[in-house]
């Protein structure tokens, strides 16, 4: 059946999901890419992201893998496609973060207040959603068809997601970082009254990986 | 060289280091007592606190023992003494959670902002400080002598010694529970800027723990 998920939701031992201060030069906010350090190293990331081969297996590497697995669509908040910010430049040349071939291989609905023109790189069409979360959520589903719908952050759409009762599964990777400023992930939010209840704990060797479902 | 520590402070993986609505029934309030399921059936704590002998060893188990190593003095808050609030009662009768044998076997100084006699159980001598935290941490070094000053809890006491920088080191183990509600520990807390830096990660049986060094 198909499901809404996230994974591979890096945060650190103190609760952040990103750096302070966002911007080209730091696309996950300052330090924020230290939150990242049990990934980066996996084959999952060096093959599938940056084409390389090579990287470490493990546990680490297998949660990254499966992360990938049975993915239909995808759904990503405005940043997390960009770095800009208020309506899209006519004819932007802002194509995402991920050169000529991003990692997506589907339909990516990109949650927005502005429209914006759906453009293909690769096998990966971007589409722009005007209406709301559950607009992009019905969308996302009948592209993925028995497949799953991955949310790939930042921690504001996934705080949304979560409000809204519309995440099924959430893998999340506690990495040992004091990050002390950012944005915070689960602040203010009572996971337990939205239904998620005892999380699976799966030790890593970069980070430790927990599994809530409701 | 004597340090000043805290040890085994359980935090569930959204946060929380107690459950709301804390009372005589519920001493570490609603859902608490889930935050120590990895503390629960170490050796440690059925010898060293319940007398019995039995309990598992590995990881968590060599966590909990570690704790309470050369500890030479404690400070607790008065919510970790005690459920009552306010003015002590005239010969009040409630001595603690712990019955006529604590496990501290040394001197406890109690944050209180009422004065109270000091009283003696087994070998254990609870004193009651009222001018202040760094008061009460130059009487339990004096204490203490040459082993370590060890800060029991809870939540608010710890979060105001770190924000006076008087933490040299802190374990934390983070609980596969989410409590959704209680009281948060690093809730509107840099201790990036504080000091402390990268956490060691020791992954356990039934929790994570991390400690942090400034």
């Amino acid at each position: 059946m198909s499901r809404v998920r996230v994974n591979c939701f890096s945060v650190s031992l103190d609760g952040f999901v990103a750096g302070p201060n966002q911007s080209l030069e730091h696309p996950l906010g300052e330090r924020g890419p230290e939150l990242h350090n049990w990934f980066f190293p996996t084959e999952t990331f060096q093959t599938t992201v940056l084409g390389q081969e090579r990287g470490s297996t493990g546990v680490d590497n297998d949660m990254a893998a499966r992360s990938f697995h049975n993915v239909g669509a995808w759904i990503l908040g405005r940043n997390m496609f960009a770095h800009s910010r208020g309506a899209w430049p006519a004819n932007d040349e802002w194509k995402g973060w991920w050169g000529d071939t991003p990692p997506y291989h589907c339909d990516v609905f990109v949650l927005s207040h502005y429209p914006r023109e759906s453009f293909t790189l690769a096998d990966t069409t971007f589409h722009f959603v005007t209406d709301g979360i559950e607009a992009a959520m019905e969308r996302a589903k009948a592209s993925a068809k028995a497949k799953d719908v991955r949310i790939g952050g930042g921690a504001s759409t996934i705080r949304q997601y979560l409000q809204a009762g519309l995440i099924d599964e959430m893998h999340i990777a506690v990495s040992p970082v004091l990050l002390g400023r950012g944005e915070h992930l689960f602040s203010g939010m009572d996971l337990y009254a939205l239904g998620f209840k005892s999380p699976e704990l799966i030790p890593g060797e970069g980070a430790t990986h927990y599994i809530i479902r409701r």
